[in-house]
């Protein structure tokens, strides 16, 4: 029996994933047929509008493929786990839980400023507005795995900034303010961390660092964070499906 | 008058880009309305049901949002620049030349060989197959963006090793040998070149790379190439959107 959906993306999008997982789970190969519509209809128990979304989906990733006449088959790349692609958003909390960490967030500085040019363009923010800025690191162990930068206009986060826990999630602090970023246009690239951090922190051993940059917005379209994650290389590697 | 649809991807793909080139072409702008079915249909001479499975793909993208009742709009994040997701398959070739770069392609060396374990799982072949390994050197000028190991079947590839010109897209290499990969699972992770290609190359100076490592498949769903590819990271950042 299967769960009723019920997190905030879209239907199609979970039941996308939901069937991901079947193919998966039930140990589908490549070229195997998927079951009918009925029958994955009346396991989800959604409608067939619905699942046909979902399925036009999984046919745009690449997991299945239609031939007509005939039905729809599981897909060569569906055998290729990519189980948790980079084109996901979520919380590098969320995400470092799913590679196996249990990292301890600390805090490194937080203070409220006016933002540069390049971060007041990235939050649609004027000359005159505020922003927090939160420079975390975690820690898997003794072993730095992160150093995350954060912006959040002052205007979203209005409390005093010594009454609020920053080592928790960041998107879970958003969602009390009603602002939850629901999606990002992110950039990806791989370099060291800056020198004066590096010296600021001991970090000498970080190594090369996948740094992503992105802009996370709500659900209405406005910019709520502007973050700046360097990943530990030895650390991470994200997975994603090209096509 | 825009030129008819004819590249290989599925047209919901490539009406898609059209429709986000549109946007971007005339300028609209976050809360603009998008124009109607009726004047879509008729610029890009296209039937309605094949528009409207565009329309999805871009709202499922982020790039527009639908108000019910009201119509079609420009969300804010087709503001942001995502121009050239890392999510689109395309050759190296065609991903460095759209950065600006007209790099000379140095093939390093070329080899028939048996395939490890590693590569001959993700190529899906047996203990007896051979593949073509291919290491090349792309320069821009002085400066090298991009050390890339390619793997191939050489069931796919029969012909004499050296009367085949290297130096070129592998591919249109594979599209002249019927097996144009059409998507691929990959990773992507930061690293350093490893140290025997640093030595051998004497490419000291490369500095950090954007590794991205994928399995590519052709339209049957057979792999047809595992690639390596080490993207130097001071000239080489990829965008893309997550949600």
């Amino acid at each position: 029996m299967d769960e009723p959906l019920r997190d905030s993306r879209t239907l199609a999008i979970q039941l996308r994933d939901r069937i991901a997982d079947l193919i998966r789970g039930e140990g589908l190969k490549p070229g195997d047929k998927l079951p009918t519509e009925a029958q994955l209809t009346q396991r989800f128990k959604i409608s067939r509008p619905a699942l046909r979304e979902a399925l036009k989906l999984l046919e745009q990733n690449g997991l299945i493929y239609v031939e007509h006449g005939r039905g729809r088959f599981v897909s060569a790349i569906s055998a290729v786990h990519v189980d948790r692609p980079i084109t996901v958003f979520e919380s590098v909390t969320d995400m470092a839980h799913h590679y196996g960490y249990r990292p301890l967030n600390k805090v490194l500085s937080i203070a409220e400023e006016t933002p540069d040019k390049h971060v007041a363009a990235q939050l649609q923010l004027t000359a005159t507005d505020r922003v927090i800025r939160i420079e975390r690191l975690r820690l898997q162990g003794d072993e730095p795995i992160l150093y995350c930068l954060d912006y959040v206009p002052r205007s979203i986060i209005p409390a005093r900034l010594y009454d609020i826990d920053w080592s928790g999630s960041l998107l879970s602090l958003l969602e009390e303010y009603k602002n939850r970023p629901r999606m990002s246009a992110a950039t990806v690239s791989a370099v060291m961390l800056p020198d004066e951090v590096v010296q600021r922190n001991d970090l000498r051993d970080f190594g090369p660092a996948l740094l992503i940059t992105e802009t996370c917005f709500n659900a209405a379209g406005t910019p709520v964070n502007y973050a700046i994650d360097y990943h530990r290389g030895s650390h991470f590697s994200f997975s994603l499906v090209r096509k």
